[in-house]
């Protein structure tokens, strides 16, 4: 095990810990550590949510998380000689839970994970005009593997990895991210979900500023949901261990922060909440390409070589959506996000079928090692997108046949009340 | 080699064949084949233009092609039994390009296939804006592998598949098809490229149909270009050997045509005419599950599990792209779209610093074996969607480094004069 | 479809053709034909036997196998420039069965090819101990897949690949090998089935060579079965499409040779005649590493880089064996034979609880793609070799479980009368 | 992480543990713990020799270790319920090394591990006859990951796995094992090497068993070297996260044991210590199928499926050797032991073209993830056995070219003084 250059207490909040991470984007959050090229250590990190979730089988805490919380984040390290127009290279040597004496604790990430369908009046999901409602999946560990009291009848390895990972934006990034963002809420103000969030003093963590400065960060600080130039909330279940990945740097010292860690997840991460959410580690490498923006042409997002320890299913069942809103018989020109929302729809209605509910499968789709794929993205006017499930997890034959599916009572989901 | 049932005398347009295919979708196209549950048989194809592009230097044939003649198609084939309702199961046995007893002919899959960028005035594709010309790629086969004198220093193994594959829609669909097409071409009915191709008479290839049903199918027959209910120009690349696709039925008999192959292609097809085009032939096996729509809960596109033969790649170096026009600094809203876009061009901007030109690295990312997934769909306001390109199917290590990249002379693809 | 250089008539036996091949080896056999470094052609290719198998339900042609035939090569080869210390680079473009109009015809490799068990009286096997008979399966040809009505419930994706391929020896190999041959025959002179095969004029087939050439041909020449420093009858299963091989060359020219095409075949080929054989196809590249046995360290066989089209499966069911022969509980010192021999007779034994023959379960094991391992060969007295058995091959679930397994009727196997 | 059933204080020798462990086979060993079918648990383990090397640049403490001491097992483990003609089944859920506090500690597995050469006086390897002396190789983890500064160039993926892993023998199958292993060691008794290891009092560990019995165990118990029907020390690599095992149980409680933790290992651990050994910890869940001895045919050696998280490489470049004895000329029949010597040797042979030593060589291929396999076994007289190395776990390209490998000078490993 590698030093630890940031650790957390998981019986505290992050705004308690002895150094506190931060939940806000912005380039004047002092770096909590300093770090070396070559350097192998450990980062600690909270839930992405600092622990509003519980292991129990009601879904109020999921409807009810203040999402003006997040995402806990560890962090900002700096890098020693790190410049902006670097890459910044980072490799995850390892990655998983809370390490902890006993199989289940209270926090996510000791033994258990959550999967949460975020209900439309509090931030909705990728289904939410279909599922507008809260549900919850608790995930146990088995060591690389997972099952569910809420969605039986699938076991599957996990593809764990970071959900979000990005170097500190300078301070021109962050105003012109401000700037455009407020541009796209400005279209519609008033939408449910919103377009976008902008900066949110309410609940910001600043990490270890004092003074005045804590106040700025707050006011001005980018929130953490989307993923940006810098990288950010991308949400790439493939940055699991063995993975190399290429940040742009924009300040002195590349000043990086992580957290939001996934046991497991989904291509899409589709319920919002959709993957398994846990506190835990990751043990990270880092070095640096000099100069490397410029030499390999990058000038907005990051590059990465994904993971070779993924798990090894072979046998896939695919549905296949196109860019037509098929509920008003609408054409959209080229539209991905249609195409892949209407493969997630189809894969439900087809897991319904064997006896899950609507929910129940909406939420193995978020978390499970599902792969989404733009497969024709130009024969106008409907874009093609391809959801591709591994047969293997699942702990009957769901593959069809001239029989038709067995369909049987699989419980359900945590549900409000 | 199993029986024919569609054969294609390559030196002749499809409107010569014995037994001509067609162009267009409509019900009242006659089969000009019936197989039974259980058959097993063979579909030679023409090239999806008819061959209208040669084995040369210049693009200018992939400038002129006239897009009113596509795509040609074999079929349709009726299935005995088959009912409106029923699932056809289609398993792809084989696939390749035209048999021939000499290593190249004239025609595109004799030895041959090309890649195309269409030019914005005629067709355009994903990056059409940023490479608005005609381009072209000749690519010779070797086997299971390509490579290409106009894109040096790449040699892949292709993933064989049906671009086009699908069954005949019924008279309502197709009908709200038409509806459905022009209500979205009204919207920018000057629009270059179009927005969809409506109903064109000109140029129509009617199959056997005789008499006055040539003129109606030739004025109410749908356009080819996109994917639809019943399948159609999916574009799907691991459609391939060993592959099985659940269709649904909507007319007596299924009659299920195909054509559009492709030596190799990638997730996207990006440059329009983007996989490695060919005509060749495609071994079947076919059967049905009666009344399978409803038993698994299909109510528009296709399911299918991936063939098993794909190329072994194991390395990947990874692009990222969100949902942010960085040209002009727009947010989009949770585009996938605009977000594989910007995975593109990044991909591109990174192989130009290795010495290729813009145009030969979209010919490439179109064609070879990459991927192109749906990561984040949900983190407001931006998706993230990444390419995965194959480092082994380059001749030199082109994963970054601290020294940058090599940056050499790569020749130049096919241009316009 | 590159040249053919060496073109077979399949209704003729090896002798009849035009340009006959060779089943022995000598460096005096004359050159078929020239090819050139960088060249790709095409070379065709009888079934090992000759044709002394039928597509039918008794096994009696495979009891009378006459094994002075076989096996029956197309070439030698002569490559330009070919020296001896050179390494021969060949690269397997692709291979496959006999083309053909029709499905099905009388010759193996014509949409279909056969397994056999050897009688212990006439070659044996790997457990002619065990099962001493002569048995048979027909396998037939749906594309890459194969399936049986011998051995019902499975279906797999053939591994295809030339049993063997060889470049010629030089006099002073030839000579070497028959001494080293003879001082082992001569160890137990009269052993059923025989320690090696010595040379055998009686059915020997020479080539082009003419004169004397011809009977010094049939008395010196080295049989083809076993593997040897040139490569020769190696039965790598790994050896297929997209594989690159460096052989050695003994003589000027190099004066290749190769044949024995099998469908499909398991690690260890265990039932002698293992394969699915067949006649069929093999499309090369040919290049030169000058002087680089030196170079690269190589005094006797051949290195490889396999194929990487290969099936994907991903889960397999794997059985164990040691070093013991249990049958009279004795032990052999780090014997990976006995080893891997005890894995085979224990996957049998699991495989006849699901209601197959002991024959079936050889035959079986012979021809589907089963990798051999050896995975302990230190650990004294008892080496341990496992056998990995995809899952995904039987059409129903074969893993263990807690109710047992289901035993049905499974038909039998083509049996001698 | 799983409530732990036996716990190491690795500063304590395992004679020395509150609870020890054992390093005989014995049905008499009392069992330490009792779990019952569906339980969860961690076991932690001592490193097998109990810690005689040290992470140092001499191959002394190799060339001494005492192996009447070997292997340190932790167990045994009695399963509830579970009865003789049972199958035990266990999965593996993780394992890893020594969870630590620091990096790197004095104990195998705290950070680092080792590959040891034996000398061929004290236990040889598979090569002793030619690396007749002991050298070692000291390997860092990187997370999942190893680097070696004996051993510089290459970087890979550990399949961790348990070398050793059985159910406790009955009291019959005890006295059979001693009695066939006496009889092999009668053949040749003053063998150095010995043939095998007999009954050895001397530094035996018996659990917690007490007075007279701790002397019988001593005496009869049978030693931990070779695999035997009960599983034993097969050091299969692929026994590793996400693996099933059906042991066969021989004594109520089945009274299963393990250790000799390897982080890495290639097939066949080709230099006696040739995995990379460490102490760690290793998940575990449990169940038993009854009468599933019978059931399934098992009358020997487990069965198992094999973990779906082995690092995903997908090029090799592999050996051939057959079993013919080259140095001497001598051909052995159908020798699978002698081919994968062969095979080992000619793949050393290659990589000294490149600079390393036949030391550093011999210890890479016992530790990388390379796999060994029995191609051919069947044609007489040769058997060939291929050796596959991945090439992506060298950071040079080491595949064969026309110019000839790159020779640098690539330090050197541990050696004795």
């Amino acid at each position: 095990m590698p030093k630890v250059v940031f650790s957390i207490d998981q019986s505290k909040s992050m705004r308690e810990q002895a150094v506190p991470g931060h939940n806000r984007w912005h380039p004047d959050i002092p770096a909590v550590a300093t770090v070396r090229p070559g350097d192998e250590f450990r980062v600690e990190c909270r839930d992405w949510t600092d622990c509003q979730v519980g292991n129990n089988d009601s879904a109020n805490d999921v409807r009810d998380i203040d999402l003006t919380q997040v995402h806990m984040l560890s962090g900002p390290f700096a890098v020693e000689g790190a410049e902006p127009g670097d890459l910044l290279v980072v490799d995850i040597l390892d990655i998983g839970p809370i390490p902890c004496p006993e199989r289940t604790g209270d926090v996510p990430g000791q033994g258990w994970g959550y999967t949460g369908i975020f209900a439309k009046a509090n931030g909705g999901g990728f289904l939410t005009d279909y599922y507008p409602d809260a549900y919850k999946a608790i995930w146990d560990f088995h060591g690389v593997q997972a099952t569910s009291r809420h969605v039986p009848g699938v076991r599957y390895t996990g593809i764990t990895h970071p959900g979000l990972f990005a170097t500190a934006p300078s301070a021109e990034l962050l105003t012109g991210w401000n700037r455009r963002e407020k541009a796209l809420i400005d279209t519609d103000a008033g939408r449910v979900p919103p377009l976008a969030n902008p900066p949110e003093p309410n609940n910001a963590v600043t990490g270890t500023a004092t003074g005045d400065l804590v106040e700025r960060i707050a006011r001005e600080g980018a929130r953490t949901v989307p993923p940006r130039e810098h990288g950010g909330n991308q949400d790439i279940k493939n940055f699991t261990r063995g993975a190399r990945v290429f940040f742009p740097v924009y300040v002195t010292g590349a000043n990086f922060s992580l957290g939001d860690l996934h046991f497991s997840q989904g291509d899409g991460e589709i319920t919002f909440c959709g993957a398994i959410e846990m506190g835990g580690f990751i043990d990270l490498h880092v070095d640096l390409i000099k100069g490397g923006m410029a030499k390999y042409g990058v000038t907005t997002n990051p590059i990465f070589m994904p993971g070779n320890v993924e798990p090894r299913y072979s046998e896939f069942l695919s549905f296949v959506g196109i860019s037509v809103d098929h509920d008003t018989d609408t054409n959209h020109y080229l539209d991905a996000t249609v195409a892949y929302r209407r493969a997630c729809l189809n894969a439900i209605e087809y897991l319904k079928t064997w006896g899950y509910s609507g929910e129940q499968a909406y939420l193995l789709l978020g978390s499970a090692p599902i792969e989404g794929r733009i497969s024709g993205i130009v024969d106008i006017p409907n874009a093609c997108c391809t959801l591709y499930l591994p047969t293997e997890i699942f702990d009957f034959d769901v593959r069809p046949n001239a029989d038709g599916p067995v369909r049987k009572d699989r419980g359900r989901c945590a549900v409000t009340s």
